[in-house]
């Protein structure tokens, strides 16, 4: 491949071709890695890098795959034979910050944390907050569409996204969405690049709606119950009782064991935990915490700040306690919030019946679970995936999707049809090649080749 | 036009060709009619009308226009010479309300209004509230990403749907969306319908997101201002406290003068209409007042349920007032916050410039303004396009849009490429076009010809 004409492409443009790069561009968090090794890694630190790779990838009939952090978990930024990965992890500036708007304009290479990290200042912050926030780009979040502990009262990304520069497959840009919080101007391709997963286009700008810090004290409620039902049935019935907590997560009972040997720390149930944030947190705190203990939950509540993060340190170090355990397999799947015990249920008996580990924990604010596989990396995958395709069956059955969060990437591709429909994957397949006529941009992600 | 064979179409499928109703196809609100006359208007009772109806257009390659109340202030659901007029207005059923999933299921008939009169003994309701709520549909709201009063705080339409039915130009049905609160397998076609004015399809079915009704107190203020100068300080002087109100309304000037005409009310000045609501809502509301009063508002506090709801229907009463005066031409731009005082000052200077009557009121929350022009019926409008035009251009220029809510329909498609570019206009009709391949689905509104 003719790599000297992508080099004089544009002035200062850095093409990598190290084996380090090569090697590390096929991976993602997915634990999947893409056959082959792609041909080179655009370091990309300007917009106008982006546009001149993209212009030299439609001459040369290059597939190309987007790529910020390569922490995602389907797959999607893995890049493979003959492929060219385009990497905007270094476009990290922040363009403009508004408290009087409410809104900044951010290159997409930010990692979310850094870019919360410079708001506080403002007294503002950007809502979305995936577990991965500290090693996350807002362009990949913005791509994926990331939801996090926080999404059930604050919102998923695509609330928090007014605008987006776009590079095209042709390396054309246009910027879609308006800067203002209101605006029904066309078609919203804003919200449709949203969760696209880079197979329309390459985000290099954003501008985001930002929230004012929130007033008032956080209290949190960490709770062991029994098991999943009992739990579940606790979230259920704060719910109900029409209680918005700003985190609402539940840890199953095999995840608990799994932490429990990871941290030394006696644990065993299933874990809930809650915050309460805002005006007025204290009394709904209390009223949250009685529910939870009138359904058995064995029950702390604290508004003290450290003690607090500790709790809320349960819920983060669940991923890392799985990954000791063998290789990890995240699904993602999402149903009505009152289908949730039966999909705990689900779970359990496709474990017992392929003999297979599945650690559940879920979003329970929102209906969004992880069921995640832990297996040994040598191990055949046949029972995982037949294990998986169930799950994915009854989370359709039950009025729910395969994916809540992650995306569809390659990992989830196959069952896309189920899902959409035949009409409607025709449908969405024409958008792409609207944007994308050559199938230049990340072809065989969320599509089949 | 052999309706023959569309009465035969589908059972029960009411084919109407009476004077009136082809009349009253041509025209919505926004005091534009369409050339010439519509050959029926089809009254869809069931989704099967709407498909039976939507395969026998596209045989006989006869121009479809989706229509609800016809409330729209665009022209959208305006039918004329040759085309089809589908009223979906009597498919107003109520399938499934799951207060414990916090959503309903409805036909897109159903008016704004019932659906929350029907939610209130769930103690749910849904957001979205144009001022047009008592007369206007869920699917015309959808099909417009209506806004209104309190979308500043609860969010458009847009962030108020999971899910959709929508028959396409073909008659064939798909389901978009999600019945979770998350979910991102494929593109984001929910999404895309919201705000398409009926270019992409027809909305026949839609799964709304509810809330619970709000807890605590209401608080209203009501603000009379020397000018909408000081008027704009103060909105901007409450958001950048933080403060979050359910409605925050600016009524200018000129349209004080009308509205005090109509009621026989001596008012004068610029209007401030602030509630708050929610936990903690009276200290807010205090703050509040103290803001409005140091930046020189004459202020009333209350929240007496009967004052309130008569400080809201000042604002409400606008629309009326001005229609009092003459033909209306309402516009709908929308620029980040801080630009208001400026947007503002424009529509005054335009006014004086091109002696023509511009009243400005504003859903100040989130930077929307309606100027709106009144004039008689039978002056030419030569001077009144030509204003709009500079608004528009002063608009975009501002980092603004030309229409906040109220769609482009065909009163704004001239300026359309001027707000989204060549490119992105160009992939826009591609869109369009993946979805209505013989251009039979509302065609003329939102892209010209
Ligand atoms: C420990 C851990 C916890 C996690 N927790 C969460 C969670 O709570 N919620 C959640 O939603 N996810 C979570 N994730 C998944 C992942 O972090 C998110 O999907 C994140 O948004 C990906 O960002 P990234 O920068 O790493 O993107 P990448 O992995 O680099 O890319 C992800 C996808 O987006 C595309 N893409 C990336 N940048 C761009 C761009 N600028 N333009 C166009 N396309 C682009 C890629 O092609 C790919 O398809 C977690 C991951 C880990 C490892
Ligand atoms: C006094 C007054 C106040 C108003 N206040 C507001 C306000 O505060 N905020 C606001 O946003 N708007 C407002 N409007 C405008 C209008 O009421 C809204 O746009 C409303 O959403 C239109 O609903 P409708 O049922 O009347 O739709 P229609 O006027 O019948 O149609 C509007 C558009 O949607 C399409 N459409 C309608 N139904 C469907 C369907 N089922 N499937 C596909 N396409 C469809 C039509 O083709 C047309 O393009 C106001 C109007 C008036 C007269």
């Amino acid at each position: 491949m003719d790599l000297d004409s992508l080099r004089a492409a544009s002035p200062g443009i850095v093409v990598d071709t190290t084996d380090e790069a090569l090697e590390a561009a096929r991976a993602d968090k997915s634990g999947h890695r893409a056959t082959g090794r792609p041909i080179a890694v655009v370091r990309a630190t300007e917009v106008e890098h982006v546009q001149a790779a993209m212009r030299w990838a439609s001459e040369h009939g290059v597939p190309v795959v987007p790529r910020g952090a390569g922490t995602g978990l389907a797959g999607g930024a893995n890049t493979g034979e003959g492929e060219l990965s385009i990497d905007v992890s270094g476009m990290r500036r922040i363009l403009e910050v508004s408290a009087a708007d409410q809104l900044a304009v951010v290159e997409p290479g930010i990692l979310n944390a850094d870019l919360n990290a410079a708001l506080e200042e403002h007294g503002m912050w950007w809502a979305p907050d995936p577990a991965s926030r500290a090693i996350s780009t807002v362009g990949g979040n913005i791509a994926t569409n990331a939801g996090g502990l926080l999404c059930a009262k604050y919102g998923v990304t695509r609330e928090a996204v007014l605008a987006l520069g776009v590079v095209l497959a042709s390396g054309e840009r246009i910027d879609v969405g308006h800067r203002t919080v209101k605006g029904v101007t066309g078609l919203d391709l804003a919200a449709l690049m949203i969760g696209s997963e880079g197979t329309l286009g390459i985000i290099v700008e954003a501008t985001l709606r930002l929230r004012p810090a929130v007033p008032g004290g956080v209290w949190t409620i960490g709770a062991f119950f029994d098991d999943e039902v009992a739990a579940a049935a606790a979230c259920a019935a704060i719910t109900a009782a029409h209680i918005r907590p700003a985190i609402m997560e539940l840890v199953g009972t095999v995840s608990v064991r799994m932490l429990s040997a990871y941290t030394g720390r006696p644990m065993q149930g299933a874990f809930v935990l809650l915050q309460l944030d805002d005006v007025g947190a204290e009394a709904i705190a209390r009223d949250a915490l009685a529910i939870v203990e009138a359904h058995g939950g064995d029950a702390e509540l604290t508004d003290d700040v450290e003690r607090s993060a500790m709790l809320v340190e349960v819920r983060r170090q669940v991923h890392f306690a799985l990954d000791s355990f063998g290789t990890v397999l995240v699904e993602d799947v999402s149903v009505p919030r009152t289908r949730m015990p039966e999909m705990f249920a689900l779970c359990a008996d496709v474990a017992d019946r392929y003999g297979v580990t599945v650690a559940t924990s879920a979003h329970a604010g929102d209906g969004n679970l992880h069921p995640t596989f832990v297996f040994d990396e040598d191990e055949p995958t046949d029972a995982v995936w037949a294990a998986a395709d169930e799950i994915f069956q009854g989370a359709l059955a039950m009025g729910g999707t395969l994916t809540g969060e992650h995306g569809v990437g390659v990992l989830k591709r196959r069952w896309l049809g189920l899902e959409l429909g035949d009409t409607q994957l025709r449908l969405q397949r024409e958008i792409k090649a609207v944007f994308d006529p050559a199938g230049i941009l990340n072809p065989g992600k969320v599509f089949e080749g």
